[in-house]
């Protein structure tokens, strides 16, 4: 059986790059030889053991390659293209994809619901840090990459960008609304870059990290305010003379700008949730008006499958947004470890990473 | 200058009847002589000193009566006309209502947003437990009631059933849903009522109060779940075979019923809460699948505003609803202290009672 | 090679029953033992050689059955389930469901678009009028019928039910609204239903077929105008005090009807329409205010995938619509011939036919 | 009484400079002096006698000027602030307005509805093409122009830019989407540069006057089809792969581009008409899929009211649009004859013309 290494998840503190055998594909699935993919927030969750997979778990759901092998049952592709899958991996079939709700599927179960359905890769089969990757229900999640194209183009669609401007999409941004957008790691910044391709005319982000105040200001941010120098709630009322945000973003899943994200919020607002909380939250009664400001609060997990990515690389396609700025550090497959050392512990001003067998 | 009865609020702990002068009207007012009025849980929140008015205000906020006079510059009305006016009156000029959020009208300031922004009867200005009331904006705010309708069909309408409904609109109920409804008393009835109304197909009311408990089943609900008797969390996955709910409605203000409400909820589901709050609230971590459950949870203000209450008479006139059974008691205006003992202590099984002048 | 029967289309005026083998499966799919199915008109049309189909082809979208085999491939059914199938079986995995648009999945193709474009039964493969039926992508296709739902309870949710229910929800109908519906044949019926069901508390039936009209009160609607006896714009116009109706559902596909329901529509009003037109459509310029009536005009194509079918089972098991009393005739699969000899010419008093093998 | 200078229609192919009492405002009213206006398509519609209005009655609804007065009941404006108003002048209090149909305020009668319904200024009351203009309901409609915007920056507000934007938003667009815009005139421009907004990455603009084709790839367009050079539809089906359009725009209110609107649309796909039609339109039975391609389409009238104008003015102070290049001719109100000559005959590269009293 041939062999390929891959990133495992090892115990709690360790990921290592390992062999493990070429995945068998069944008459769905797609196999896909890796050509670039990188690091999440989650994969690092993973590593230090607050998010729980499987030991001996390739780990990676950010995949661009090249179809290796297709399932009997497969058509529409052919070996050697191009693709990259979505991080969420609908299999189109659920009850859940039936009514539109892909992200969802297979989440619910008899015995209560689990966070994180649809997500699949590195999660609960083997992930994309590796040489290969199977991909499930192929016809439903690979997506040809368009010619001219290139790997680090469309690297942040299957999540990042995916995760980002979901936020701003669940918002319902209209054309005219001021926006503000807490926190701006790869994903807050997705967010200020789709809010402001939705029409937003007042976008103001937050955040401390110089590096990345600059990169919001170059992706879309009107304004930026650094929170370690005013109080970011106050300051937004003044950006905004009193009127309040029509759609609040939050980025990071913190409680303090979970509240923040509310106290900004006009009456009739929309505040739109990506963070991953690991605790319960608090909604403070004066920013919630008691119950009674026409508010809406909004959680949404990336959104995944074929049409999706097309969506996306055709964002980047027209030259409407690049985040290649967004890839501030490049490593082989073989550098994996540490390419999780700098990127877990946000070093060297490090966005994102690339990395490629 | 002529007197009229009205229910004055004096200070925490008294509402009392007294003599005041009849309002003289604006431009833009109507003067109507109330026919039938009601007293609502927030008034008893106002008695109890729990949520602030100002001392000699004429409290109320749900008035059917016969216009008196109209203002100068009002006009498609005529005098002796019977009418009836939402408990939240829009003017319709505001930024607010110019961009569909009428409930919010005047919420936002610079100096921050009150809750309950475009209630004014009995919060801002006199209300409607008097032989007459002022009712703002005519234009915008007086229906006329068909022909052939009673007052005490029509009674709930300004808040009660508009409020119950708007939980159901706001949470989008489907045909084919599956919908929770948490508490029973009036403003969950209209909620239950609501949800059947669009087309909701099992509908669990939560209650404990046996006459409350058989009213939701007379008003529309499918399963009705003692929560003294059963968790209802678990018995809300069990009649659902653990699919859990697509819209979970909360008409209770709690923090237990808002944390079940989450609870029961499908992922990609809607909470749709109607409850005024006194604290903060928590979501439990749980509940909310991390963030990550493609939930929406929406807090809706009654709608108010002429239209809103036509629709709501032609939902009567069509003998869809009939909340008739929810006026329990019935008092002249003379004994409205005697009223509000009976209904702020939920005494002798009320639901509503009726007041004439 | 087992053999069985099969309504199959031979040339324009022919659907003869004859044998043919009873088909093979592939890993996706499912092979249906039919208990009950029915005629639609769109067979009719086929019959008559209207709408185009291979010669040979077995004609009927209506299946309800009993799983006699699964592929290799499919999980979460077993042998023996009593199911139905919707008349459009979406893949679950193209691009059209992957954006939520499942009825036109494989609509598209590089030469224009087909109408009909996910209808597969008695279209484009094998259709139900037989003994057995391949269902193609059952796991996104198959739906188990509930316990204690007979055959023909559940015999109108593939085709008739689905599309009359889908004209109200794309009319976006709400509590309160005001809705016309033109023809009362067995879609039209169900659009009532369907109306009547999301809320509207004034339905007007255009119909002139007495049991039909009366059938039409009896399912939901509160006015039925008959068309020879009185100009229905006219009519309606009257009855809403020239208002005008919120929705207006069009479901029979003629110029007069089109037209009719244009007129009577409120500006900001919505035009649902069913009907399968046979030439080109003239919006008249008055009824269509210029272009400047803020109107919208929506057309939709019978949902299917098993989500859908298992809420129209739902509303079924629920007693909020009965579709039984539509059944009007019965035949045995071997007499399918006088079936569409009755159905065909609408002798009788006809509405829809049980057909059992 | 003092008198103003003012363009009136006097008769067919007769619109003339000539004086009139400046007006009187009632409680509610606001009298503007008129700072800068502009000639719109419809006035020359009204000039050649093709849209009826009352003899003497002054033309134009695109006013920017100043306060000079306020009603008596009028609240929070000031003298001698810089305002604009919507061509269509919401009252706020009307039915349509409360159910968030602010357009169409007006349009019913018992006796039918008019095209235009919420038109006001130079339809059905004086307009601005004067020295001062009346503003009614002035609540609803004053928008104060922000700091730092010139006149000719906030000229397109009133009219071409709400209507060009609201094709977009009718036709919901989506990040991603491939739109194409028939005709661009100012409107159509317009509805390029929304389409861009909301995050449409592959606009195809169709059109053949060189400076209109040069200006619509400009403000937003990716491909411009030169409509004399090539079949549009067959060039549109070329430039997406057959796949369609998500959104077709009609921008000019003919049969041809009607059709091809609707031909162009994928299954699914949205027309958002913009048109104002003179005769009855044809819908081509294949461009309509019979009926069953779940195509929506959708008619807007110019949204107006104080808030849409203070949105679309936040546009312009953003940076997000510029229309300035818009306004290719100047003239002095004396001139305004002249003015109407060369906009009326579409001479010498005429876009937009700027008129100041």
């Amino acid at each position: 059986m041939p062999k390929m290494k891959a990133a495992i998840f090892v115990e709690p503190g360790r990921i290592v790059l390992d062999e493990k055998p070429i995945p068998d594909i069944g008459p769905l699935g797609a196999l896909v030889r890796i050509t670039t993919t990188t690091i999440c927030g989650t994969d690092v969750h993973i590593l230090k053991g607050e998010y729980p997979v499987a030991r001996g778990l390739t780990i990676g759901h950010e995949p661009v390659g090249v179809i290796e092998k297709l399932g009997s049952a497969v058509q529409g592709y052919r070996e050697g293209q191009r693709v990259i899958a979505g991080a969420i991996t609908p299999s189109g079939h659920s009850a859940a994809c039936l009514c539109g709700c892909h992200s969802q599927d297979g989440a619910g179960t008899k015995h209560g619901w689990k966070p994180l359905g649809g997500w699949r890769f590195g999660n609960t089969i083997d992930g994309c840090q590796a040489e290969y990757v199977l991909v499930p229900d192929a016809m439903a999640n690979l997506a040809p990459v368009p010619d001219g194209l290139s790997d680090e183009q469309v690297l942040m669609c299957p999540d990042i960008m995916s995760t980002g401007f979901s936020s701003a999409e669940s918002g319902r941004i209209r054309i005219g609304d001021t926006v503000a957008v807490f926190a701006q790691g790869p994903i807050g910044l997705c967010a200020t870059a789709g809010a402001r391709l939705m029409g937003a005319t007042s976008i103001i982000a937050v955040e401390s990290v110089p590096a990345r105040m600059e990169m919001a200001r170059r992706i879309g941010a009107d304004h930026v305010v650094d929170f370690t120098e005013a109080d970011p709630v106050e300051e937004i009322r003044r950006l905004t003379d009193g009127r309040g945000v029509d759609v609040s973003i939050e980025a990071l899943g913190r409680q303090e700008t979970f509240e923040a994200s509310l106290r900004v919020l006009r009456p009739g607002g929309t505040l739109s949730s990506l963070g991953v909380y690991s605790g319960d939250l608090r909604i403070p009664l004066d920013g919630f008006l008691a119950g009674l400001g026409d508010h809406t609060i909004r959680t949404t997990l990336c959104p995944g499958g074929k049409e999706r990515m097309r969506r996306l690389m055709e964002v980047i396609a027209s030259g409407r947004v690049d985040t290649r700025p967004l890839v501030t550090h490049r490593f082989k497959l073989d550098q994996i470890e540490e390419a999780y050392e700098l990127f877990g512990h946000q070093r060297d001003g490090v966005l994102k990473v690339a990395v490629t067998p």
